[in-house]
């Protein structure tokens, strides 16, 4: 695949640590946060081409092919802003987002994939996931609400669940944002600095920072055991918001070149309605 | 209210006629299709603004202010553009839209509004629907699938439906787009000759467009008897692209800034806060 801006892959194997990741990398990409910028706009065509013509082969049919975008991150890695630069700029009418907060009592007293299969994205559509199933193997991981057992029962059932998707259809491409101990500071700080940030911020995000190694390690054991053939994930260094959605657009782009989507054939005869309608026009 | 591309105006007790506003106006605005383009682009911020304001207030609470954009119009009157370049110019976490089609076996063996209902806007949260509750008084009066006594009964459901949204602090924007029958000629002819159009194109379109005169009648009908003080209509003349664009976003922000949201006060102390977070950030 030619270079270009990816993040770091991690196929199935990967024996590396999250945290040994740099989180201000820019790999694949040579320039700097203004060629980001004009990269970012540039590519926004070429995504919106392929999008449209998925919608077009597949929406409104019982089986076609989809996207599922899976974002993960910690507090401040840049989620909302992935989906409000590279996911905004995609046609509303072809993405579903799903913003997955913490379970309601219903949620948690089922599964905790019977929250999630719902919106698994239709033929057509890119689905996004802000925050996902993983939660069920991280947060619940450096909190002990599941033991060992039940987490890598957990990750077998992930797998499963994705092998199905990309059975069904589905390209998965699954992001971890990976923002650095000391910039992930820095933005909390600007969150309660600015009166216009407030709202962002809960005291509980410090709470979840003071457990920063824990999760670190979390993300580790999670991609080591769901980085599959079917679904890997990619690291993708979020201290520079440029790269990060640079790279996430590019990981969309990727996924939507792999289904190759094409317009689809009419169903009806051109020639005919063509003169259907030009009646109806002199008619007018 | 200052001078802005609004369309027009549809307040109770209007006893014009659709057919005879002029689908090609520019009302309100003094420019050209250029000058268009810069003002979409232009008031985009303003609009981002307001919706940041509007989710941060009141996302996530169980009461609360939303919009609730009703989007009618013609095949090809520009509805998917809208969605596209209006509403797809706004963050995607703060949007839900809704496109209502032809209801399933299900939705039929309800009253009209019960699949309509649960896609009432969330607090904070502005609902788009492409589509709407009027299609059960604009097709079903067309083709006869109601009778007269059924119809006034939906429009005075519709009434207070709308009202109970308005109560309960949403403001509500209805637009017709208000395409010619020319210019609905001319895109259909250009979705038959260009393959990458084909698939927004079914020969039921045509059928439609034969009954052109009945479905202004009943645009006509409905907007005379659903036009009120807490939801008026707005015809957007739509021959012109740009101009629909900017009269949708204009009314958009016209909502919002009548809700005129405020960043919210912070629920925690912000100078403690502020010292944990350095504590933090001193370890690390």
């Amino acid at each position: 695949m030619s270079s270009a801006p990816r993040g770091f892959r991690i196929d199935p194997g990967w024996d590396g640590d999250v945290a040994g990741l740099d989180a201000a990398a820019v790999p694949g990409f040579p320039g700097g946060k203004q060629e980001g910028a004009a990269h970012l706009a540039r590519s926004d065509a070429a995504v919106d081409d392929l999008q449209e013509r998925l919608f077009a082969a597949f929406h409104g049919k019982e089986q076609g092919r989809s996207v599922l975008l899976v974002v993960q991150g910690m507090d401040t890695s840049g989620k909302g802003g992935i989906m409000r630069h590279v996911v905004g700029a995609v046609d509303p009418q072809g993405v579903d987002i799903t913003a997955f907060k913490a379970p309601t009592d219903e949620e948690r007293a089922h599964d905790f994939l019977w929250r999630i299969r719902p919106h698994a994205p239709a033929p057509g559509i890119i689905g996004v996931f802000d925050r996902s199933h993983y939660e069920d193997v991280l947060i619940h991981r450096v909190h002990g609400w599941a033991d060992a057992e039940e987490i890598a029962r957990r990750y077998a059932a992930i797998i499963e669940f994705e092998r199905e998707l990309v059975e069904a259809g589905t390209v998965i491409v699954k992001v971890m944002l990976h923002v650095s101990y000391r910039e992930q500071g820095e933005r909390l700080l600007e969150r309660l600095e600015r009166p216009d940030k407030h709202w962002k911020f809960n005291p509980g995000d410090i709470d979840e920072r003071e457990h920063w190694d824990a999760y670190q390690d979390a993300y580790t054991a999670a991609l080591r055991a769901t980085a599959t053939e079917h679904a890997p994930w990619h690291v993708v260094p979020a201290d520079r918001k440029w790269y990060a959605r640079i790279a996430v657009q590019q990981l969309l782009r990727d996924a939507l070149e792999a289904i190759d989507p094409q317009w689809p054939a009419a169903d009806f005869d051109v020639a005919e309605q063509t003169a259907r309608l030009r009646r109806t026009m002199d008619a007018g």
